[in-house]
């Protein structure tokens, strides 16, 4: 076999044993962490169906009204939760705000089609609609990256060496960037969600890493009253935030990138594969 | 101003105006499509609530349990829809599923962690995870080109010219994947899900673009029965998918910022800018 030949084989054999290895040890870890606490909640809510089924017949329409606030808010958002029929989910603020959740790929879900017309639009809407936020994080990236550039150059003209300017550019990047995009917006999300600081990490990686599970989403507590234009600074943060973590998800591509060549090559030296 | 600059802030102006038009028009689309759908159903929903509301102490139990089955179908997953307890949402296939959504960026969020533990891990396996997936996919998305290259020396060796060639391949890519990835899928999920043939080409759209509302999640109907290793044939539909949808967007993104540099170039020698 050529050595060119085999080299790219034990590239790819390392890359696919070292993504299913992830995943596993992933897969276990999250087993683990949350096997527990689900159990207990799984067994509260039959406990209190166990309960509710016994004596239903005697309760008061109140009572009733707070079983069914108590599910909902274990569950997600049904559609016939507000008795209001005349607000719509889909008004103008929200279509929008859900047209940004399709064309970044966040996809929260808390709100999608429900008609085949609406489906089929939104197939179509993200086609061209995905590409587009592409080009739009470029440019928006290349913004950010041309701040790192100016630091470059003034601790050049300072005099400093090339490699330590590397350096402290790249931490540079780092550091700002997880203080303006991840750590300051926790803070804020903890002051007008009333969630914990880690919940606050969580959700705001969780979205700008376009994972967007849906399970937390801002602006939507029932009970809670949000500052008019809450929702632009949103999207101010997450437009940024999402070419921040573009540009972040790339040096990491690039460091395993490098790592895998390296390893395969020593691999190579002890093998003479 | 200079000529480069003046041209730089253009595109950048025009491809502002372009991405919120195209957020704006879609916003508008979905709201003409789906209020009227979500206004019935929220009626409904307030029907049946009302309804439910005024008989409850003469409801059985198995009325009961017929309104909670209902209420759970137009809702979603809430822990205890399940009356078995011993059952976990994070059995070993599910956490392995799971941490395929987030490693992907799909995250269709059925299941999520609820523990600050599970959060936090989650956020650190989606940091090196993505990435991870990232060079795999890269890695299968050159196992896909080479395929078209392949086809395209074959064509030139019979002589074709250059241009036909690559307008051969691009048709190609494009036909076959639609076919292998989108509409064949579809046709199966039509079998194996029971859903419309639209509702499984915007599922596979959804999954693939790494969208993931979670709206449609394959395997979870509690009524089917599924053959074993459907859960697998699905991953490895989705591995091979998001590679060749990557190239789809990445040879979209390429054709919009052409696009853009041709209409800022006939932009400028109109006004002269
Ligand atoms: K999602
Ligand atoms: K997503």
């Amino acid at each position: 076999m050529q050595p060119a030949m085999c080299s790219g084989k034990l590239q790819t054999g390392l890359l696919v044993a070292g993504y299913f290895v992830y995943l596993l040890v992933g897969a276990a870890v999250f087993q683990a962490l949350e096997r527990t606490a689900e159990k207990q909640e799984k067994i509260a809510a039959a406990q209190m169906k166990e309960a509710f089924l016994q004596s239903f017949t005697h309760l008061t329409v109140a009572e009733m009204e707070q079983f069914m606030k108590v599910t909902i808010q274990n569950g997600v958002y049904p559609v016939g939760n507000e008795s209001q029929t005349e607000d719509s989910n889909w008004d103008f603020s929200n279509s929008f705000f859900f047209a940004g959740t399709v064309v970044s790929t966040i996809g929260y879900g808390t709100l999608h089609p429900k008609t085949a017309g609406g489906q089929i639009f939104c197939v179509f809407f993200a086609l061209f609609g995905i590409p587009l936020n592409i080009v739009f994080l470029h440019r928006v990236g290349k913004m950010l990256s041309l701040l790192c550039k100016k630091l470059g150059k003034f601790l050049y003209e300072k005099g400093m060496r090339k490699k330590k300017i590397k350096f402290l550019t790249l931490l540079f990047f780092l550091a700002t960037g997880i203080l303006v995009f991840l750590c300051l917006p926790s803070l804020f999300f903890q002051i007008t969600e009333g969630w914990s600081y880690s919940e606050g990490i969580y959700f705001a990686f969780i979205t700008l890493s376009t994972i967007g599970f849906g399970d937390y989403v801002v602006g939507k507590q029932p009970d809670r009253i949000y500052f008019s234009y809450y929702r632009t600074l949103v999207a101010i943060w997450i437009l940024f935030g999402l070419a921040w973590i573009a540009l972040l998800f790339n040096l990491l591509t690039t460091v395993l990138e490098d790592t895998e060549k390296i390893i395969v090559k020593d691999l190579h030296q002890i093998g003479k594969c």
